[in-house]
């Protein structure tokens, strides 16, 4: 495979002619070619390992050779639609309402979360027999026109608000209206979800469906799908119990990150991206939220941009997110460990502290080229 | 595997419980189970040979040994999404691009050929700052909310059509307004999308699309995919050009089915899915329109349920489709041979030899419970 790599300037130039820029690189400065990766590690064509904090669409890692070998004896067997009969798509439902509340007991199996997100809308309208959606503020929903009209992430910069849409404000206990010190912030929120639609229906309009964040979905209308699921979720067990791979605590970055050394730059608020208010960080899934001045809590947007493409430069793939792109998105695969934590934030104090120097000794935060 | 398999009626009982009764099963009064599918053949859990007539997803055949391999290589090495540098997707958008009319040099690659349909109003609004689409009566265009609201197949049944939606007639040179007598019929159709696009703009209406079936789609936005459809690509020239793999010619079944000895129930009329008003067939995509009399060419809908049923009952996977439901509509894969065009070709004159003597003696055609 290997031999057959093109310059990567050469696959970036082919990229610029053939692929829509609609279709955004990460790092678009100076983009990262991967060719290969492995559990939580990701590798350019130069053999350079990074350490993924992005991609948790990879649960259990990248290419588990559990799920890739079950992949492949699916793929070998039968790949097709879901008008057959089968046990793999029953099992995996099956599998999957022992974990869930009695009631959600009938399934679809689709082929991505915005597909997923289209059909509750569906759901709702057709059962509701109403066609208002409530959403909250900054939410996005997925990639389909009728997602986009309710993610106000996304139609603040295309075709704005449609009339059946209300927008929630975010319950960010940080930014938001109601903060830390409110004495009940979520009641607070949840108060004004309950303003937000009494004025809606007040105005005769009718709500189908409250959007909280996208709903939990899982793709694949296929039958290897479903066996990868059902695979992915046997791995996790197994590679959960085994000793010799020591996964990270779900909360081992949360209860890190804010540990480590602050420089006056860094404030080690840990937000989630949604709803809870209390939560700083679910499972491995952790925000933190730069900002350039503690009184305004203004975002830090080009620190985070400058910090994330430094991180990158020392082999750490990370992301920001939030209306202000100025939080740091940690969601590595599962398999991410505690060692890999340690890094991480030790890389992270690095650079933190030489931005700090160089705010101090008035430097631009600018990249090398 | 086969020795964890379910009796059939406890994975169609967990079925009935699990998965929604939306989610149609093929011949839902007596469904296949299968377990394992090959080239053009699939097999169902007692190991008897189906031939397929259904699924030509399956380009290159089922579980193609060079697909299959390609998807796992890639699989081992790299699975992720498209905001890395990647050679597959560049070289993959290169090839395709040495298919197509130079205009058509940007490539978008999406999860379905609905998120494509979804993407294409997408670009066509936001380009033409027009809202309106022209649609063919009876198309289907995808399962998404945004492409039930233009396919009057789905929408007739559900919310009905919007005003930004105008329904152009379907040229249907056998049950539409202009027919094989008429001396232009494409004209007379182009002329019918013309009429409507005035009226629609003398109403102030602005087109944004005209959709004329699904556009061209490929799936896949991550990387295995691209070499998936690459390999898909390659294994096409290759089983081709291989003697001992003997390929139908595309039109084989376009001629060999007219051909065919004809029962006065049956009416060997060659209808395309679509557009096209002199060909009768594509490829291997054949429509045969079963009517009940000549003089009206009423849809011949339980008959076709019926013949579709016998078939099954003697290993052919067929389906029906059109407004009557009444159309075998014939799209094996590619490697469907001119051998299995012959078998199935005979099958259907025996079961159609057969119902014609039902009939002639005034028998009910009901299947064997």
């Amino acid at each position: 495979m290997a031999a057959d790599q093109r310059p990567k300037a050469d696959t970036l130039a082919r990229r610029q002619r053939l692929i829509s820029s609609s279709c955004r690189l990460f790092f678009p400065e100076d983009p990262v070619k991967i060719v290969r990766a492995q559990g939580q590690y990701m590798y350019d064509e130069q053999g350079a390992e990074y350490i993924d904090c992005i991609n948790n669409v990879a649960h259990v890692g990248h290419c588990h050779p559990l799920v890739v070998q079950a992949a492949h004896e699916q793929n070998q067997v039968l790949n097709t639609n879901s008008r057959y009969l089968h046990d793999t798509i029953v099992d995996y439902a099956q599998r999957l309402s022992e974990t869930l509340p009695e009631q959600l007991c009938v399934f679809y199996f689709l082929n991505s979360g915005s597909e997923a997100n289209d059909l509750a809308l569906r759901l709702a309208r057709h059962y509701t027999g109403h066609q208002d959606v409530v959403v909250l503020d900054h939410a996005y929903h997925g990639h389909l026109s009728s997602l986009i009209d309710i993610s106000p992430y996304k139609f603040r910069n295309l075709d704005g608000q449609k009339e059946w849409v209300h927008v929630a404000p975010l319950p960010d206990t940080y930014r938001g209206p109601y903060r830390e010190d409110h004495l009940n912030p979520a009641m607070a929120y949840a108060n004004e979800v309950k303003r937000l639609v009494s004025s809606a229906q007040e105005k005769g309009r009718k709500i189908a469906a409250f959007f909280a964040e996208s709903l939990p979905s899982v793709g694949g209308q296929i039958i290897p799908p479903a066996g990868y699921f059902s695979q992915v979720a046997d791995s996790r067990e197994k590679t959960s119990s085994l000793t010799s791979s020591p996964w990270a605590s779900p909360l081992a970055m949360a209860t890190l990150l804010p540990a480590w050394p602050q420089p006056s730059l860094w404030r080690g608020h840990l937000k989630p991206p949604a709803l809870s208010t209390s939560t700083r960080g679910v499972g491995l899934f952790i925000g933190v939220d730069l900002i350039k001045d503690e009184a305004t809590r203004t975002p830090a947007t080009e620190e985070a941009a400058y910090l994330v493409s430094r991180l990158k430069e020392n082999y750490v793939l990370l992301s920001t997110d939030g209306p202000g792109r100025n939080i740091l998105k940690f969601k590595p695969p599962m398999c991410f460990s505690l060692d890999n934590a340690r890094q991480v934030v030790a890389k992270l104090d690095a650079i933190l502290t030489d931005m700090e120097e160089k705010v101090r000794s008035c430097e631009t935060l600018r990249l090398q080229p």
